[in-house]
């Protein structure tokens, strides 16, 4: 199926000029993405004392290995591949108001690794070896906007982790800044509302893992300017699915929950203190080591992955694509074992939605821990048995099923990862007091706690997205 | 000097109750610190692949080599050694009201490494082999409250780092407990009013670093109950010098800067803003390799030095102290060329006082980068010349210099580490635009990010805590 296929159909409220737009960026793309061996590809060696794989420029990433040591969990110790991208990138959203209605600026860009190509991405997504033009491609558009001060008002600015089991210490500019009417969009960007955005959420793989976590650290005070969904308003499709907020009463809790105005069930200085005892609770350390000779992984022609194939593999592609700034490169894409799932139960807790997050550890995170989703994980390559609710996510009759939409992970470093994200109203077997490492919090304190670093994982950052679909 | 003659003379409104236990406890306490090789050190020993300096249980913490790159700076590489300690620790303080007054238990704790061997430390202190009780010493009294929910009501909870030029990643948990009026004191825990503590900041090495961090992540709203010390009161004495506020102006300008009620020069997203930016400015990659063969390190019987003699040493000791929970041990210390300097700038803004904080890059923090003072050096380590502002602190007229007290680090990890901690009211010749690096901000935002990790380092925890001295 071609992206310009995947596109339709698009929620009825939806305008067609951006509908339209959409289809003619997809139309006028073309990408073609192959296999190539790691040892084959174009500007990537592996280095000669350590066999990890490098660009020829040093800049970009690499891949490396890793030794985790842990008392938590079922595994104290293990090897992996690791992608290791020191530099900080741009995540960057332009937004205005024009006539009381809050637009986003996006982009619809292609990455090799997505199942579905052209996605709607932030107006800027640099890397900064990018953006510095390592590559010698094009400039980025609309960069200055990030860069130069006073450009416009910057709403949002922090620093952001990447998938923790793949990155070691990936970090990420988030930023959003407002500009005024007279920004001009064209070509591969588009003024859409934000309200529009939100509901294209709805639609499997088109907005890209980029867009979705600006959008989860947009603050609070930017919200009442977008229209709400119609209460009990149902997007049918053939890619959507159970995206009905069942009667008004859970819009109604999410929206106290969203604005803060409703009890919490933990006041503030609580979670925090819950979040710190869980950090302290176990010790975790990941230490670089030589790609080659890792134990337990093997290298080949086709890339590195494990006997079993569990957990993921690493490739080399090539990749020709129209419309981004270089035409062609070789790269490799860590290819995971897939598809994951990554849920937020929700309940409503003396009329204010709570959401049950998770704290989790994960390897290449730069504080060992953060908040991630209440059920996260890969059915095929989980070790043990399912998580805690995995069940009650995965088996929830569809009237609790509050949004089902396959999205993508970054498809720039990832190879057809793509994670089924789930809201569930949780059932009465779910108890209201949390088992260890699990805590209800409202949508207004996980807001609050995106204006830092380092508090949600960048799942529960597109769940958190995500859920701004349904109210 | 013992620490008995060490703490007197007491500022004159320092009740002598406090004065009298404190002076007890030194008479009690003996401490005889002797060096010894660290070939020679009982419990540690070199690691035969790595060189590694490790405890023989594997618990504690380890010295091992650090090799440091980074675009920031007039020094792109180096190495050194670091102290690795992956546990967190937990500087857990009790407060309780007791007629309107807020106290603090402290407890008067003996360090190998301070010049001032008694200092005021928080209620407890404990690293996580320390109360897991891997030196099978005694319990660790009042931990439960620290450890066991609901044995208090938890005011602080958070993860804070320690010195990033010494240590790798350190992080302890800072907590603040309020209790009831029943818990009680005895042996070497005391309760002493808030303002008392404050007051004794002005001490020469008597409050220790462990205590003042743990104070300046003290919330806002605990402070009120605690009486402002008389606009205009000098203290005076031998050990204290320079702490008179000159004049009620700037002392009401920082209560109003702690208060919050006054204009901030930047917003709280301006200044979240301008921290990212300069993360985002440079790169810092810390990657830790084999303490043997440290290239510019010479290791002999005495110690890890360089030929040179700069920054520190690592040498060993063997410790005997009557009062702690173990009688006798050895372990490495590390050994700075010092004192060194740490200071604030101030300046009143609108009436409201700001603080000049710097965005300090340092090889050992968690994310490379966090707030320090607007001055932070060592002289006799210093490569180039004096930092920015250093000649603006050290040649301040008396009128201007609001606090000069030499203030020990962590005796526990360091021997004979002082530092001058300066708070400087800003000549004209400071200018209110910043240079790149550098922000003004007011005691509330410096306080409301404290709610938070790795915003800033221990050196401006410490002079945050002293700034609470003077109004």
């Amino acid at each position: 199926m071609t992206a310009a296929e995947r596109a339709e159909p698009w929620p009825a409220d939806v305008s067609s000029r951006v509908a339209g737009w959409f289809a003619r960026c997809a139309a006028e793309t073309s990408c073609r993405v192959q296999r190539v061996p790691l040892t084959e590809l174009r500007n990537w060696s592996f280095d000669a004392g350590t066999g990890n794989l490098r660009h020829d420029s040093g800049r970009f990433f690499s891949v490396e290995g890793l030794l985790v040591r842990t008392s938590y969990g079922a595994v104290p110790h293990w090897h992996q591949p690791v992608i290791r991208q020191p530099e900080i990138g741009i995540l960057g959203m332009l937004v205005k108001v024009a006539g009381g209605v809050p637009y986003c600026l996006v982009q619809a860009k292609a990455e090799p690794g997505n199942s579905n190509t052209l996605q709607l991405s932030p107006t800027v997504q640099a890397t900064r070896s990018n953006y510095m033009r390592v590559h010698r491609g094009a400039g980025t558009r609309y960069l200055e906007y990030f860069t130069r001060p006073g450009a416009g008002e910057v709403l949002v600015d922090v620093l952001q982790s990447e998938q923790g089991s793949w990155f070691l210490g990936k970090r990420n500019r988030n930023m959003v800044v407002r500009v005024g009417a007279d920004v001009p969009a064209g070509g591969r960007h588009q003024w859409i509302a934000l309200a529009e955005l939100r509901r294209l959420l709805r639609l499997d793989g088109l907005v890209n893992m980029d867009t979705r976590t600006v959008l989860a650290c947009l603050p609070a005070g930017f919200f009442p300017g977008s229209a709400p969904a119609p209460a009990g308003t149902t997007v049918t499709g053939t890619t959507v699915t159970g995206t009905t907020v069942t009667g008004t009463t859970m819009a109604e809790a999410l929206r106290r929950s969203a604005a803060g105005t409703g009890p919490a069930r933990h006041d503030d200085v609580a979670v925090l203190s819950w979040f710190t005892t869980a950090k302290s609770r176990h010790e975790l350390s990941a230490t670089r080591v030589p790609l080659r000779g890792l134990p337990g992984w093997h290298q080949h022609a086709d890339g590195i992955e494990r006997p079993d194939g569990r957990f993921f593999s690493v490739i080399g592609v090539d990749v020709r694509v129209d419309g981004r700034e270089v035409l062609g490169w070789q790269q490799p894409l860590l290819h995971p074992r897939g598809p994951g799932v990554a849920a937020f139960l929700l309940r409503r807790i003396a009329g204010v939605a709570h959401i049950l997050v998770h704290a989790r550890f994960q390897a290449g995170l730069l504080d060992a821990m953060e908040m991630g989703p209440t059920v996260q994980f890969t059915p095929q390559s989980h070790p043990a048995g399912p998580p805690p609710f995995a069940d009650e996510v995965l088996t929830a009759p569809p009237e609790r099923v509050l949004y089902d939409t396959v999205l993508a992970e970054e498809g720039g470093r990832f190879y057809r990862s793509d994670n089924r994200y789930l809201v569930v109203e949780a059932s009465d077997d779910v108890p209201a007091d949390e088992p260890e490492g699990f805590c209800w919090v409202t949508v207004a304190q996980l807001t609050a706690l995106l204006r830092h670093g380092y508090y949600l994982n960048v799942e529960a950052r597109s769940l958190l997205a995500c859920l701004h679909s349904l109210f």
